[in-house]
């Protein structure tokens, strides 16, 4: 079933100990579709400036993704500027150009208005709230969001979690949202305010799901956590996107499959793992765009292979 | 077959957000012993003080845990006071006193001759290796270390590497022993100082296990890492000891197994977890002391439940 994502599509500037990228074609938006267009149909809703041209479009459509939802505006693109050092475990950003993205009005094309999965990036609450609103009939929603919106927007926020089916974010954000610094204790915050099931990612720690009743399809209930693995990798070249890239993974997977059971959602865990461990191998999008599916599949073993009791290898 | 654990058995003052105690039995080789005892022998080696009472060794005999080798020296025994607070991922140390454990001779009971395996808990490395010369017909040796030993005695230390058959470490001890903030590169090079196998412990988030060539009898070799999930928890007591009561639980799952074998050894990297997670329930060992083995198998169980694809749960 198609994904409706909203979210940024957006340019970066990157420098990390491997090297660094000027004006790369990034974006929440961009990473989520790309990791997600291996699993299930996309459709993008963003807005751009003159500097998005052909060739950038190109990145998408390739990869069957439907742009027609992504409006062109005069002016410049959104821009972020940022740089990872050490343990590469966050980054310092050095500039934030907005751009056509301060004056985003998100609009759903009617094509779209049959998408039965939605994921609201990474945007002001406000507008996440509005794409909501103009998706009555979508089967599932899913978000993302970051510290900036929980602390000075929260009354929005509040309303966009009322409604999610899954909220995707960080350690950080859980303990901040929640306001516990004990993650489970966070969760349980978290879930009260709405969201049927909590997704905290922990790089490259993996990621814990929290579930409450009514998480899964069915009435079926599960009791306790969930943790998938993130791959030990011995390279990382950019983290940037790598959070959206396992969002994408993870409900472009949930979206390809009939119904939510625990399995789904667990095999969509670990490909969210699978896609994000994809991401940080190059720079920007690249290696998002060239994966297939043979080797997202042969990763997904992998990824059951360095976490489960059973020996398989060899 | 018996383990025989050489470290500090020692007093503890600990403050955290859920309440304080007052020179409580801890130290290394007790929170290290009290978990390996559900599984195998223990036998351990140690000094303290006058203030060891009738009452504390006893805390350890009732687990059936050899004390002969157990010093008792004129003075006081180690204490260490200490604070956590936060997200309490790592503990502010407030008094160190060694006491006797400054003039630690360890000596070799006769008796303890016999013992298979050997755990050189965290202690100067000088006295870990000549312990390890003591024992020249032990199985396995499994090892301890910190950043003080790994900074400032690095010479003695990488005799122990040499002859270790595991090395369990924390992740800055592994980022700062192998000079690499990438986990992965930290590993290789801490593999290539001679451990066969290192074991990063992350607290919250698991454990990852590293192999090298000749990790496992009769010539098996293990490609990829090995990854195993902590269990989240909603309340952490304290911490402290978590760590030994880890590597407890592992190695004395293997000393328990005639042999090692990848499956024995990610059994035996759950049950490393599975008894973290009962020693930071309460504080000192109280928790290790009267848990069950019919719980501990209960709790295995969760984490096989807790991060493997299929559902078993309900």
């Amino acid at each position: 079933m198609a994904i409706l994502v909203v979210g940024s599509v957006a340019f970066d500037s990157i420098e990390t100990p491997h090297g660094k990228v000027d004006h790369c074609l990034g974006g929440a938006a961009t990473h989520f579709a790309l990791a997600a267009s291996y699993f299930t149909p996309v459709r993008v809703i963003a807005v751009v400036g003159q500097d998005f041209t052909a060739e950038h479009e190109a990145v998408l459509t390739r990869r069957g993704i439907d742009t027609r939802g992504i409006e062109r505006a005069n002016g410049l693109s959104f821009h972020w500027k940022g740089a990872y050092a050490g343990a590469m475990d966050s980054a310092k950003t050095l500039e934030t150009d907005l751009n056509v993205f301060a004056r985003f009005e998100p609009k759903i094309p009617a094509e779209y208005k049959d998408s039965e999965y939605l994921f609201l990036a990474n945007i002001d609450p406000a507008l996440q709230a509005h794409v909501r609103s103009q998706m009555p009939n979508v089967r599932r929603v899913c978000g993302d969001t970051m510290n900036y919106w929980i602390s000075d927007h929260a009354a929005n926020l509040a309303k966009v979690l009322r409604e999610l089916d899954v909220l995707l974010i960080n350690d950080g954000e859980a303990r901040m949202l929640g306001g516990e610094h004990n993650i489970v204790q966070a969760a349980k915050k978290v879930l009260a305010m709405g969201p049927k099931t909590l997704v905290v990612k922990h790089g490259e720690y993996g990621a814990t799901a929290f579930f409450s009743v009514g998480s899964f399809d069915g009435g079926v209930k599960m009791l306790h956590p969930f943790r998938s693995p993130a791959l030990p990798l011995a390279e990382v070249v950019d983290p940037t996107g790598a959070g959206d890239s396992f969002a994408g993974g993870f409900y472009g997977y949930l979206a390809s499959q009939p119904e939510l059971t625990p399995e789904v959602f667990r095999r969509a865990m670990f490909y969210g793992g699978v896609m994000g461990s994809f991401a940080v191998e190059s720079f920007g999008t690249e290696r998002l765009q060239n994966v297939t599916r043979e080797e997202i599949d042969e990763r997904f073993k992998l990824f059951r292979e360095i976490s489960h009791l059973e020996y398989a290898e060899a």
